[in-house]
């Protein structure tokens, strides 16, 4: 088979303003980048619309490191629900620079179900995350310099708390000591870099319902506190204005097309494990506003991303998905099971069956928020006729349906059973009400609790010395309310990556409880998880290269 | 009058591809970045049709804090010339963002002579900047990568100078201790961030004179030295077809119009005091392949900005300016004659007549590289006629020719005498072949006695210990044969930004030389000349809003 980016390439694209055009958009609205990219304004989107559309979310077991193809899965499946007479729309996150360079390669779909242009998306596209740095990067900049000119005014904050970050994997400026050098440097810090899709900025971004809200909510961001420990806003500081100015652009969707000439929405991409990990608010309402069915996707695993989307995003927007598909590949599930990596392609039905116990939470997980599940097996050309009706026969047993999906080698066709199953969970047995694992009213070691006990199937949680003193604050500037935003490694229920299977008899740790004012929400830090990559031994940049016009190594 | 940014609001934009069919480029050529922004791809130079062309260098004095209008100059002479006949086309730099938030506000010239769309050229753009610091420091995270990776192995590097960059102005990333909190963190080092505009890969990129040549420089960057003081590149490094993935977008000329739908390229933006100080060679030969006369701006004062133009771009490219134009004004040259800034807009013919000898070192000093030289006097309402006529008597003592400018508050119609005067130069009396202030084949320090004595009228220079050093490395590594690129202040002939007026008896003391493989030459860095500027009391962001769906603030 053909690889990624040479699908991508065969690909016959149509302008961007035909794709708008084919849903209703006026060609003219929409604001070109380049002749398969637009940006979409806000004004497009339409309440009413969005409140009659079929919202469907895409989820997945716990995954391997090489993923379990959640993206092109939803890809897929929206082709799939074309395919089937749904006028279908995606609804995406944008890929971030640093993993591109680094471990993951990119991040738009893969084999024939994949959005494109694939090489623009995955490297600069319309410049969102530029922005956000920009943005972010910016409020460091004017935070320090106050801090400077006010070093003999008394006005100087005891703390700065807002950290600068960059789109690109650099554990070296994880932990740093910035202004040194003397006076004319500034004042001596220690501070660091997060990855801009850990940015706060970028929870805002996806956040937002508006261009006001997004401005309030830049407003209301905590960069550090005074002497009295009352917090310093961003509206203290007086520059949000020229914040929105910054992102003003980056606010509105962006709109490309699929491998198979449908509209994909691709806008705002927080990390799942580090961050609250779906695109933006704002893109989901504009994919509602114009198609049947939306297809959307929450990152990594469902304890991580469809927790966040359910208890956050759909919390936040006042949306709700019809319907769930949960992604899941008989080699990730042999892998919880216990099989060794380089076993994994080989029939195993013990292995299989062993790994049953995760995907079973996950189903489970989802049911208790109220979701109607279907399973979506992606199916690899190693798996056996066998292992499909194992998983297809224990999902019956969960009450949830299944059904193989093969768009990454026949793209829409290969999505038809997924998507015919999909529209009669919508039609005949839609999801509840979501059933938000926990209450807003809920104490913050409540919440926690309660996603670690209910969620994760920890016995309970722990809080290190400095996550106690952050609650402390946190109860003491009366922010209890807020949703908890958890970052936690993305390869188990629990907080260490190493530990497979079904897991019972354990805790989460809680080493830092973050105030994001702005986003509305505490980022509670598990663990070892770091929010600034690293970059590998053998970096994918050592295979990307740009030949005859065309680029290498990007998938 | 009406500010900037409304008449740049009230001004009639064509649609970009009109502008582009204007002058004679395939509207389907271009690539939109919106409705009034493109690139262009670098298939439309015609190396015989830039042969056939008019290049006029726009330089200034010793421009004052708030400068002496020279971009406004440049796109006022380009409409101008449109008025008396002339297919003109102008040639600019990109505005650093940094600058726009911090003190100078916007660079996108002023009045009734702009380019626009100036709110996007003032902030994000078509990304090149942004492109540019993410190559830049992606290659900064992949070498403390490789450093990381190798430390036990023996294969690490003694020393890395390759530093980071942001297009933020941050005092306190100028100097910093990264990879601190452990061996998780990376190597403990201490580097900085410089600004965007001063990164050697934007230098690169204004001087590459395709694709490949791009690459070749990109590899031949050095990254740092071996325990045997070897050299260590990008190309030892393995990443530079990464890099030129990441660039190959930004290196495309940018597209936009003036305030009179006259055609502008605005491509790459180092600054004149910190780094070469114009625009891309691939923008100047995009504008000269469809421009009769095509009008460029070198940075800050002549003895920065036009004579790194002359000694370093245009040697480098292979063209050469028919004509220069020396913006100068009343005002400017009133501070320089020891006015006090509060009086300069007053009538003081003492004052005027001594500041002269600021005016007559630049005329003299490029009448010394063979151009033909027409003064172009900004004039302000304040300014008397009696000033004017003093002016322009002087100059022609000099041998120079001088007319008025009031393209400001006229346009191209007030730029008709100023035009006249150009195409006299170029068809009466043209400059003749360049003749650089030094030879490639002269050691470092005898280039820069040259420019120091010859051009600022030094007695000569001196080298710090730091400088010295990096002279013997230089020598060792066999590249004096390089151009340097002087680091200065620009409010001076000398080192120190208060030294006025006529300067006599003095040395300019060079810090460092940097070595700069990639752009190809050597950054001979002066007195306290910083490359990360800091942020002022009262930062230009304060004043940025958008406010009824209108950026606030930007000029």
């Amino acid at each position: 088979m053909k690889t990624d980016i040479e699908i991508a390439r065969e690909a016959h694209l149509e302008p961007i303003q035909t794709i708008a055009d084919n849903i209703g958009i006026n060609a003219n609205d929409v604001i070109p980048y380049g002749h398969h990219i637009a940006k979409t304004p806000l004004s497009l989107i339409d309440e009413e619309k969005v409140k009659n559309s079929n919202l469907i979310l895409v989820t997945a077991i716990t995954p391997t490191k090489s993923g379990n193809g959640k993206t092109m899965t939803s890809v897929g499946l929206s082709l799939g629900l074309n395919q089937v007479g749904k006028k279908a729309i995606v609804a995406l996150r944008e890929p971030s620079l640093g993993p591109c360079f680094g471990m993951k390669g990119g991040a738009a779909g893969g084999g024939y179900s994949q959005v494109l242009p694939m090489e623009n998306i995955n490297l600069h596209f319309t410049g969102d995350f530029h922005a956000i740095t920009s943005a972010n990067n910016t409020i460091s900049a004017m935070i320090d310099n106050y801090q400077f000119q006010n070093r003999k005014t008394g006005k100087a904050l005891k703390e700065v708390v807002w950290k600068r970050v960059q789109d690109v994997n650099d554990r070296n400026l994880r932990s740093m000591i910035s202004g040194v050098g003397g006076n004319a440097n500034g004042v001596t810090s220690e501070t660091g870099f997060d990855i801009t899709p850990a940015s706060e900025i970028m929870a805002i971004l996806c956040l937002a319902n508006d261009l006001e809200d997004l401005r309030t909510r830049l407003e209301n961001i905590t960069l550090g506190y005074d002497f009295d420990n009352n917090p310093f806003t961003l509206k203290d500081l007086g520059i949000a204005g020229a914040i929105v100015v910054l992102l003003k652009d980056a606010l509105n969707p962006n709109l490309v097309q699929t491998t198979e000439n449908t509209p994909a929405f691709i806008h705002g991409g927080p990390f799942a494990n580090i961050a609250h990990g779906c695109n933006s608010v704002l893109a989901t309402k504009m994919a509602l506003s114009y198609g049947e069915y939306v297809v959307t996707e929450a990152g990594f695993g469902a304890d991580l991303g469809a927790e966040k989307f359910l208890d956050i995003k759909c919390r936040n927007a006042g949306i709700a998905p019809k319907a769930t598909v949960l992604v899941a590949t008989t080699q990730a599930l042999k892998y919880h099971g216990g099989v060794p990596q380089d076993a994994i392609k080989e029939a195993n039905e013990k292995g299989l069956r062993n790994g049953f116990a995760n995907l079973d939470r996950h189903i489970k997980n989802l049911q208790s928020f109220g979701q109607s599940v279907v399973v979506a097996i992606n199916k690899f050309h190693t798996d056996s006729d066998e292992e499909i009706q194992m998983i297809k026969d224990h999902c019956a047993a969960q009450g949830a349906a299944c059904e193989i999906l093969e768009a990454f080698v026949h793209g829409g066709k290969g999505a038809v059973d997924l998507a015919n199953a999909v529209v009669n969970a919508v039609e005949n047995n839609p999801s509840s009400e979501i059933n938000y694992a926990y209450d807003l009213e809920d104490s913050i070691e409540d919440k926690l609790s309660k996603i670690a006990k209910n969620i994760y199937g920890a016995d309970g949680i722990e809080l290190t010395g400095k996550a106690k003193t952050a609650l402390k604050r946190i109860k003491r500037l009366g922010l209890e309310n807020y949703p908890v935003c958890i970052a936690k490694t993305q390869y188990s229920f629990s907080d260490d990556a190493n530990a497979l299977g079904k897991m019972e008899d354990f805790k989460i740790t809680f080493d830092d409880l973050i105030i994001n004012t702005g986003a509305g929400f505490i980022v509670a830090k598990s663990g070892a998880i770091m929010r600034m990559p690293g970059l590998p031994k053998v970096p994918q940049a050592l295979h990307i290269d740009f030949v005859d016009g065309k680029i290498e190594g990007l998938s």
